[in-house]
């Protein structure tokens, strides 16, 4: 059993909870959310932004990195911490949803003409979405890559079924995926660096598969354990049903981590209140670049969209209460001038409001953990 | 005669000249490079990053600025430098430049057939290139909307003929400039603000044209004395031959501004030994975006192409003795690869570094000017 994660406080009135993740290159506070950095860099920000806005974990794509640069190259320069040069924790994807949204749902529908993804026992086929070059993907080499990126926490390959297979395929999917874990954490243990590996609950929407996957994946040696599939994150009851299933079943001293939650600042306080540690999202960043600001108000799913008209004369930061340099900074006015004018910074003012959001709700919800008074927190926040 | 300027010292051995130019929002130590923030904005920098920089001021476009947001609109944000939060001195151009770039040269053609550009003794007509929606600037209109943007430095407006125009055309063009040019300083004592007003003197290529122009222009009550056109900048030889002609002709008292020299650096050190003590350009901010970076070799232009393939894998900055944060934080094989992966974050790293070494010429550049040693700096570089 892994003693990488730490405990330090159970909400008494729901399953919240706060604690310390160690990692490699530092300790993470938990409930946290990861900034995605697909290619090595959140997009439009630089290592100084993110330093600036304290983010102390960030998230990268092995399959994007894989065939751009390359681990080689990366590797050659001492991993990704001195590539991009960001000191903190970096986690890494293992590719298994790339080749969902790559193809899998047409290869399963057997309308996959193009044949960008196939799948067999040993591991992936795949196609470059950059020059149509082949890939193949094994679950031991999806673990060689991200050793040698360098990363602090790693995934095991799964493969990521969509909800709308046959239960039939599901089923053999989740299998597959469970045979897969294995053959990660062997390959893991064979390899010199020492990030952590956590492991993906699979099984669509269906309870009977989730809860096999969820003890199966919660039996073997894995550092956490991540709720992986099409809906987490994107469909918020069926994440709900899908936590109430598998979270029993996974030993409570393990983080816990489900992949895509965050198109909501809401979404975040819906998981953290079942006693998850982690979540990532590229919507916050997304959005961003298409002038949505995260705002404290429900009313148009927590969203100011800076393009509207009557920010054009209007002199307020975004969030007078914000401590971000953006709201410090600059008004609506010139926020909605500079993306008319389809100015890239104010992509970037944007994306650093969006992520200083995302990362100032998890530091009040943690403090809001700690006083045991969470669910008020999060009820105030959907006032 | 203005006291706005402060000739600080005189290189004994060329023309070249150090100085302050005093401005309501705050004195300039020239020479001076001026980068370019047409949108109110230096595209993918925030006004951190300038002041970061240590820029001394900026440009914004008159022409760009009208369109969109409109002077109106500035102005009850209580002008430029409160709408984008920037506290140092801003100039703005007058929107000749823009007329011309618009359609001036069909105009003169006669295949003008869209009609962009009418002009008149009045003012010129002309359709925006965001909407077609037809305007008028006339010499006073171009003087209002600068004292309601709130720059610090202003221009007159005039007219800038293509080299490829005819000599009577050229000159009927530059005297219409003289009268417009007395109706910019009569409009320009009319009204409240105080900034300064810069003369432009016009004349294409031709060396009566240019020496008449210097003459009616210097005879002016203007603060400050730019000299324009089509080949200022983008053809050094011209722009030397002009300087030669015009030079001899301003009192020596009064700030000297060439306008759109900063093509190559080695410009910059090309004006200032005739004695020049303002320019801007928008090539060092435009060349970053398309990953040209600048550096001190005479080899390629002074710049470094970040996409060629030698840069993958290479740990050095792009100038290991460059002080600004790109070079202090990044790899060119990291911003090789920002550059493939099509990452914004590369635009604005290389929009830092290439404006901080011109401002960092433009610094060393005064220090050589202040011990006599100009020539042998601007040789140095030359090597």
């Amino acid at each position: 059993m892994s003693n990488t994660f730490t405990i330090t406080h159970e909400d008494k009135n729901t399953g919240a909870r706060t604690g310390i993740l160690h990692t490699p290159h530092g300790d993470i506070q938990t409930p946290v959310f990861m900034p995605v950095g697909t290619q090595a860099v959140v997009k439009t920000l630089d290592q100084t932004d993110l330093k600036n806005l304290g983010a102390e974990i960030i998230l990268a794509n092995t399959y994007h990195l894989h065939l751009r640069p390359g681990e080689n190259l990366i590797a050659s320069k001492g991993g990704l911490h001195k590539f991009m040069n960001w000191p903190g924790p970096i986690l890494t994807d293992s590719g298994g949803f790339q080749v969902f949204s790559l193809g899998l749902q047409k290869e399963i529908k057997g309308d996959n003409k193009e044949k960008l993804v196939k799948i067999t026992e040993d591991g992936v086929e795949f196609r470059s979405h950059l020059d149509g070059s082949k890939h193949f993907f094994t679950p031991e080499e999806a673990i060689n890559i991200q050793h040698k990126l360098g990363a602090d926490i790693i995934m095991a390959f799964d493969e990521c079924t969509p909800d709308s297979a046959p239960k039939k395929y599901a089923e053999e999917a989740m299998e597959r995926t469970h045979r897969w874990a294995k053959r990660c954490l062997q390959q893991h243990k064979k390899l010199k660096t020492k990030p952590l590996l956590f492991g993906i609950i699979q099984g669509g929407n269906h309870q009977t598969l989730r809860e096999q996957s969820a003890r199966v994946i919660a039996g073997m040696n894995f550092d956490g354990i991540a709720i992986g599939g099409e809906s987490i994150g994107y469909n918020m009851s069926a994440t709900d049903k899908i936590l109430d299933w598998v979270l029993p079943l996974i030993p409570t001293e393990k983080a816990r981590y489900t992949m895509g939650v965050g198109l909501s600042p809401a979404d975040l306080l819906a998981v953290v209140e079942k006693g998850v540690d982690m979540f990532d999202c590229v919507a916050p960043t997304r959005l961003a670049r298409h002038g949505m600001f995260l705002i404290n108000n429900t009313k148009n799913k927590y969203r100011l969209n800076i393009g509207n008209k009557q920010y054009q004369t209007d002199d307020a930061p975004i969030d007078k209460n914000c401590a971000c340099s953006t709201c410090q900074n600059y008004s609506r006015a010139y926020l909605h001038h500079l993306f008319q004018a389809n100015e890239m910074t104010g992509m970037r003012l944007a994306t650093i409001h969006n992520l200083h959001f995302m990362l100032n709700l998890m530091k009040q919800a943690r403090k809001a953990i700690m006083k045991d008074k969470f669910r008020e927190f999060k009820n105030k926040f959907a006032e």
